[in-house]
């Protein structure tokens, strides 16, 4: 077997039409609609890893795991992030020897992080991990870290300095004021197996409506990456994780803010215009279409607040038709 | 703070009066029974480690916690390890990747292997960790593992070459032919701080109604230990772990055997005679007393099948009155 996507994951077509580069939960959401209106064996889900942590001797990728619990079906509906039905025996236990439990691992989620750990003791690197994680699923959409390297996002906050990621986002719950943001370790990483010669391939190339700072960033941060999907543009859209000036989810509005950024659909175009054609925004950010065109990128306008798999595949249905692959 | 069993488990008095060397289920019983006959505070167990694994990332110490959770009263008493009322959540998830799950872990079971695997990686050894557990669990009794370096237990077996000592014991169910044990990194390993200063201090040293030959032997096996112990040879009374040429648990029986010792309560007192002065044996190898001190080890008769903590408590009496803790 060669390098590509049918060495990480053995399923997957070599050359998939539609490839995401994908965060955590919005990612997830977008993905299920695009694995209701294009065949999930023609697809392949890039996902960042840089909120990758190793806790309690584990591995743990929260965001290719939201990615496969999502697509399968199992996520917790509440949360987005996580198992339905999850248990917390183990945490709850910890709790007795004062051990670290504010980044809460459930119990069968828990399988998962032993798993990738004792795989990657015995040599297997992540994306070999992940596909076989993604296959015990049953998907057939393949999934791919970004990279096999560590890549882990630092954030510089006002009163602490830098921290980790995790740190921040889950243990701080993002309510911290931020100076700066960086990849340690991105510089050196290299693409994963495939994935450079997948974006070459790609009818449709989407940005899904995830973090631009701390999830697609650190993904086009990987050496190679952002000049494979800039090479593409034509055939790149992205959906704003903005709404009316707000993140969903998440700290990218502050964010963005803090960093220097506007924090609007235009703020994101300016972010992606390098490197993707169209940004696809919210009906409520129709009256910044100008300001987004004006920043570089063709703007379509259609509801992508997803509040379920069917307004998530309406809104997967709008990306690809706004790229190649629907007119193919 | 200087090295002694105090820098291992803080509340524990540098020089305890009894120290009992361990291995897991029958070790614990008797320490049960200790405990309810001679203050806990002024005991020491000295448990084995040579069963240790890392599995899925995660340090396990199989004997170290089933002296802390019987101890606790926390045991699982159908099985004598694991903790009552255990769930399997994760191991139950870990089928769907078909992950290691010979090994049972169960959910608040997994909370010490994470607690610890996270100690350690913070640069703790394992005597502070196992403190902090012991502590967590209330204890008063010190826990200290025989070493802090890795050591394991190695099997040849008749039919696969040399194995792991889990790997023979719990996936293979010790049901396969040995021709030999070694104990991997013994010769290096440093004992536990403090732990020869007990020995040269304490009143009583008991030897646990253990596996000789690994979980005993692995104790003794540790540089510097076994002289320790000889040397207070006339303090240190041994528990047959054979009973009526049986082992109540596990394959001690089997294993001398095929090691080339009698399964009997005069081959254990081969094994400990240069160690101990004093083996008590089971009523029903009363007529092998003979036998027993002819082999160089004065013997006790009395009733050593545990089957509560009243028995347990009765036998822990009769084993310090061999020695001079209960008549000084």
């Amino acid at each position: 077997m060669t390098d590509g996507p049918d060495r990480a994951a053995p399923d997957a077509p070599p050359r998939p039409s539609v490839v995401t580069l994908a965060g955590g939960v919005g990612a997830a959401k977008l993905l299920s609609g695009l694995i209701r209106v294009h065949p999930s064996s023609d697809q392949l889900a890039v996902v960042n890893t840089a909120d990758d942590t190793v806790l309690h001797g584990l591995h743990i990728s929260p965001d290719l795991d939201t990615v496969v619990y999502t697509l399968a079906g199992a996520v917790n509906p509440d949360t987005g992030w996580g198992l339905a039905g999850e248990t917390w025996q183990a945490m709850d236990a910890l709790d007795r020897y004062g051990g670290i439990t504010w980044f809460r691992l459930g119990d069968r989620d828990l399988a998962t992080h032993l798993y990738r750990t004792h795989r990657m003791e015995q040599g297997a690197d992540l994306a070999a991990v992940t596909a076989e994680i993604a296959a015990a699923w049953g998907l057939e959409l393949a999934v791919l870290p970004v990279t096999n390297d560590p890549i882990e996002t630092r954030v510089t906050t006002v009163d602490e300095g830098e921290i980790g990621f995790q740190d921040y986002f889950v243990r701080r719950r993002h309510d911290v004021g931020v100076t700066a943001v960086r990849v340690a370790g991105v510089e050196a990483a290299q693409p994963a197996p495939g994935l450079i010669e997948a974006l070459r391939a790609a009818r449709s190339i989407i940005i899904a409506p995830s973090n631009p700072i701390v999830s697609i960033g650190p993904v086009l941060g990987v050496p190679g990456v952002r000049e494979a999907v800039a090479a593409r543009r034509d055939a790149v859209a992205a959906v704003s994780p903005i709404v009316g000036g707000a993140a969903l989810k998440g700290p990218a509005d502050r964010l963005m803010r803090e960093l220097g950024h506007e924090s609007s659909v235009v703020g994101v175009a300016r972010l992606y215009q390098d490197v993707a054609a169209t940004l696809v925004v919210d009906e409520s950010d129709a009256y910044l279409a100008d300001d987004v065109e004006a920043a570089g990128m063709a703007c379509v306008v259609a509801p992508t607040v997803m509040d379920g798999v069917e307004s998530a595949a309406e809104l997967a249905r709008t990306v690809l038709s706004s790229t190649g692959v629907s007119r193919g």
